[in-house]
C-alpha cells in the first residue's frame, strides 16, 4: 500500500536520497533476525537529527501513517516489522557520541550509536559500557527492548543504565526525560516508562547512559560439569552467596559442540559455565576461589583460567559466537527464539523440565544463557518451510514460556514482546495491568501510529 | 468540609472503629515533619487489606472525594496533607511481612511495613534490606517517594529495589505490576512508573523488594578534613576510582557540634566523612586502604576505624541522629527541608556556592548528606512564626535548587516533590515532559482523586 501522495511528496522533497520506497530497502527494513515473516514498510527515511525525526512523526501523524523506528534490525521478536505498513525511520545515521562525562561516569549518545561504537569511543577514558546483547545493536534499540546480556548480573540491564532520554512523542513534540543526577525523586519516571516500550510510546533519539570504571583486574574461567543440573546448582549457590560475579553463563553440550566446530576451539563438549570476575587483583582471586570451591563440590572439572586479555577475549569470543555457531548446526535454518527468565531458585527445575521437552522433539535445540539472572535461551533450529518443525518449535516455545510464568518468571528476559510474545502478556501480568498499559498507550499515542501492533495484545 | 453523608455512613458502617472524623486524628493525618501548614483530611480510615483499600477508593470515587495514602507521616514535602480534604487512608495496620524468599533474595510485604520491621523479620536469613531514609518510614511511603538514604551509593534507591507491586487504581481496580524475575522485557514498566508517583497514580498496597546478603565483613571509619572542599574531593575521587563503598556521608562542622551535644559523643568538630565498606575481609581492607590514601593526600586526619559491630553502631547512630541533633540547635524550631542532588563532578562547586549563601543569612543551617550520590541536605532551622526567618529559608532553598538544576542536577534527590517542590518541576524537566506526566495522570486518575495537588504543578 503506497503512502498518501502528499506525504510521499513531502518526505521526498525534504529527505531526497535519504527517503526511499524501493523494494529492497523496504524489505530490508521489514525483517529481523527471527522467524517472523517479513512485513515491509511502504517507505524508509534515514534520519540525521532529532528534529528530522520530529518532522517525520508530525507529517505521518497528519496523514495517519504508522512510524516504525529501526536501528540495525537485530531484533528477534519482530519489533522492526511493519505489519500495518508505514514509514520505517532508520536511525543508523544518528551515530554520534555527543558527550562523554568521564568524571561522572555517563555519556550522551544519539540513539543510532551501537554498543561497540560507544566502547570504542570510551578508549582511553578508563570507562566502559557493560550491556552486551548478542548483536552489536544500537543503544536506541537496546533501550527500546530493555536489553541486557552477559554482564547484567553485575551491572544491570538497560532499565538500570539509561539515565535520560530525548524523545519524540507521537505528535512530533520533543521532550527530555530524566537527568544526569545519580538519583532523583522529581516526578514520574518517564525514562523507565520509555525504556522497554519498544517504540510504541515515543521514539528515543538521544540517550544518557551510565558508564563504569574498567576493573583493575579481570579474570575469566571455564568449567565443565557432569550434568546441567550440577552447573545450575553452582550458579544458584554463587548468586545466593552474594559473590559479585560479573558474568556467569551456561552452555549445554550441543552449544559447545557447535562452538568447537564454528570457532575451531577444543573446549570440552559438556555442560559448561563461563565465568568472569571483576575487581581488584585480590578481590578477583578471592571471588574465583569461592566459586571454584562451589564448583568442586558439585563435580566441576577442567577449570581453565584466563587472566591475560587475549585468552579472555578468545574465551568470550567463543561464548559470543554461540548463537551463530548453533545456526550452523543446520545450514539454511532460522532460529525460533525463546528468552525466559525465572527466580534463581526455580532455575534448575525450569531447565530440567525444558530438557525433558527437548528430548521429545526432532529438531536440534541448544540451550544457553545468562543464568546468573535466571535467564536462558533455547536456540530452536527450524526449516521455516517445514510445518512439522515449526509446530515443534512453537510447542517448545509455548511450553517454556508457560512454565516460566507459572514459576513467577517472565516470558522474555531481554528480547522484548514485539510481535512474538504479545499472546503471553496477559498471562504474565494479568488483564488489569495490561489494561493500564493500554491506557498509557492511548494517552501518549491516541492514533496508534508509533510502532503499531507491537507489545499490546 | 464534611464528607457527603452517604459516604460517611457507608464508611462508618463498614469500618466502625477504624473510621474516624475526630479532630485530633484528622489533624495528626494532615501534617508531616516539615514546615508545611497542616491540612487535615475530613476523615481517616485504617485499612487492613488491599480489598478494603479498593473499597474505600471505589466509594470515594463514586462521591468525587479525594483519597490520600498515609504511612507514618515522615514526609518532609507535604505528601500526606489533604489540601482538598478527603479521606486519609492509613496503611499502618497493613504491616505484615507476607513472604521472604531467602533463596531468591526478595520479600513481599504489605505497604505499611517499615524498613526496620522488615530488617527485624530478616534476622537469621543472612539477608538485609539496605534502603534507609532518616525516619523508620513504611516501605509503601518509601516506594511512593522513591526514597533512598545512606546505602544508595552501593545498593541503589527504591527505583532499583522495588520489583513488583499490588496497586489499587483510581477506580478501585486491583492490579499487579512487575514480577519476581531479576529482569524482564515484558511490557511497560508499570512498577517504576508507580515508584515515585507519590500516591497520585495508584495506591501501592503490597511490594516485592530486593534483599542483599549481609556482607561477610563490614568496617566503618570517620575522618575529618581541614575544609569541606577537601572532604568533597575525597568523595569525588573515591567514586571516580570505582571503589564499591557502601556508604559515604559528609557532615559539616555545625552538624558535628550538634551531634556531640545531642549524642554525648566527642567527635572532632570539623568537616567529616563517615564511610562504610562491605565485602570480604580482604576486600574491605583493600577498599579502606584505597580511600585512606585518597583522604591522606587531601589532608584527612583523625581516621577512626570501627570494625566491631557495637563501635559501628555507635558511629552510625551518631550519623542517623544528625537531623534530630540539628533540630535541638534551636529549640522549638522547624526544619525547612532541602534535598538536592547533582552530578558528582559539580558537587564541590555546588556546596561551595551554597556555603557562600549560608554565610549571608542569620538562621543556623547545617549541611550533610549522601555525597557519594551527589545528594546533600541543608537543615535550615526556622521559627515558622518569624517572617524574616521564613523568607531567608525560602531564599536559601530556592537558591540551592536553582543552582542544582543549572548543574544538571535535581530539585529532590530522595524526598519527593509533594507540595513543596511542584514549582521546580518544569524548570527541571521542561514543560514538554511535565505535559507527558499530566497526560499519564489524566489517563490513570481522570477525576484527580488520588492524592490531588501533589507532584504536578
Amino acid at each position: 500500500m503506497p503512502l498518501p501522495t502528499a506525504l510521499h511528496e513531502e518526505l521526498k522533497n525534504r529527505f531526497a536520497q535519504r527517503y526511499t520506497t524501493g523494494e529492497s530497502a523496504c524489505l530490508q527494513h521489514g525483517r529481523d533476525e527471527s522467524v517472523h515473516c517479513p512485513a515491509p514498510p511502504d517507505a524508509v527515511v534515514l534520519a540525521e537529527s532529532t528534529e528530522e525525526i520530529a518532522a517525520v512523526v508530525r507529517l505521518c501523524a497528519e496523514h495517519g501513517v504508522p512510524v516504525i523506528p529501526y536501528g540495525v534490525g537485530s531484533s528477534v521478536e519482530g519489533h522492526v516489522l511493519a505489519p500495518n505498513g508505514g514509514v520505517s525511520l532508520d536511525l543508523s545515521l544518528m551515530n554520534e557520541v555527543l558527550v562523554i562525562h568521564a568524571e561522572d561516569g555517563d555519556a550522551t549518545v544519539q540513539a543510532g550509536v551501537t554498543r561497540k561504537q560507544l566502547n570504542d569511543a570510551l578508549k582511553g577514558t578508563g570507562l566502559f559500557f557493560p550491556i552486551d546483547p548478542g548483536a552489536d545493536a544500537t543503544l536506541g534499540g537496546m533501550a527500546a527492548t530493555r536489553a541486557s546480556g552477559t554482564n547484567a548480573v553485575r551491572y544491570g540491564t538497560m532499565r538500570e543504565n539509561v539515565m535520560a532520554t530525548t524523545t519524540v512523542l507521537a505528535d512530533g513534540r520533543i521532550v527530555k526525560t530524566g537527568g544526569r543526577a545519580r538519583k532523583s525523586s522529581a516526578g514520574y519516571d518517564l525514562t523507565r516508562l520509555l525504556v522497554g516500550s519498544e517504540g510504541t510510546l515515543g521514539i528515543m533519539t538521544e540517550l544518557t547512559v551510565k558508564l563504569y570504571p574498567i576493573p583493575e583486574a579481570i579474570s575469566a574461567a571455564v568449567c565443565t560439569f557432569p550434568t546441567i543440573e550440577a552447573a545450575v546448582q553452582t550458579v544458584i549457590q554463587t548468586i545466593q552467596l552474594g559473590v559479585p560475579v560479573a558474568r556467569i553463563e551456561l552452555l549445554d553440550t550441543l552449544s559447545l559442540s557447535a562452538i568447537n566446530k564454528f570457532s575451531k576451539t577444543t573446549l570440552a563438549e559438556a555442560p559448561t559455565l563461563f565465568f568472569e570476575f571483576h575487581g581488584s587483583p585480590a578481590g578477583v582471586e578471592e571471588q574465583a576461589q569461592t566459586v571454584q570451591a562451589i564448583a568442586d563440590d558439585l563435580g566441576g572439572a577442567n577449570f581453565e583460567w584466563a587472566t591475560r586479555p587475549e585468552d579472555r577475549s578468545r574465551l568470550w569470543q567463543a561464548r559470543h559466537d554461540a548463537y551463530f555457531a548453533c545456526l550452523q548446526l543446520k545450514p539454511g535454518c532460522r532460529c525460533f527464539p525463546t528468552d525466559v527468565c525465572v527466580p534463581i531458585s526455580r532455575l534448575a527445575e525450569c531447565i530440567a523440565e525444558t530438557q525433558a521437552d527437548i528430548a521429545q522433539v526432532s529438531i536440534p535445540i541448544a540451550l544457553f544463557g545468562h543464568v546468573g539472572d535466571g535467564n536462558f535461551h533455547l536456540v530452536v533450529l527450524v526449516d521455516t518451510d517445514n510445518a512439522k518443525e515449526m509446530e515443534e518449535a512453537a510447542w517448545i516455545s509455548r511450553r517454556v514460556v508457560e512454565r516460566s510464568i507459572a514459576m513467577e518468571g517472565t516470558c522474555t528476559g531481554e528480547h522484548g514482546i514485539g510481535l512474538g510474545k504479545k499472546k503471553y502478556l496477559v498471562a504474565e501480568h494479568g488483564e488489569g495491568a495490561v489494561e493500564v498499559m493500554r491506557a498509557l498507550k492511548m494517552a501518549l499515542d491516541p492514533k496508534n501510529l508509533l510502532n503499531p501492533g507491537k507489545v499490546l495484545p
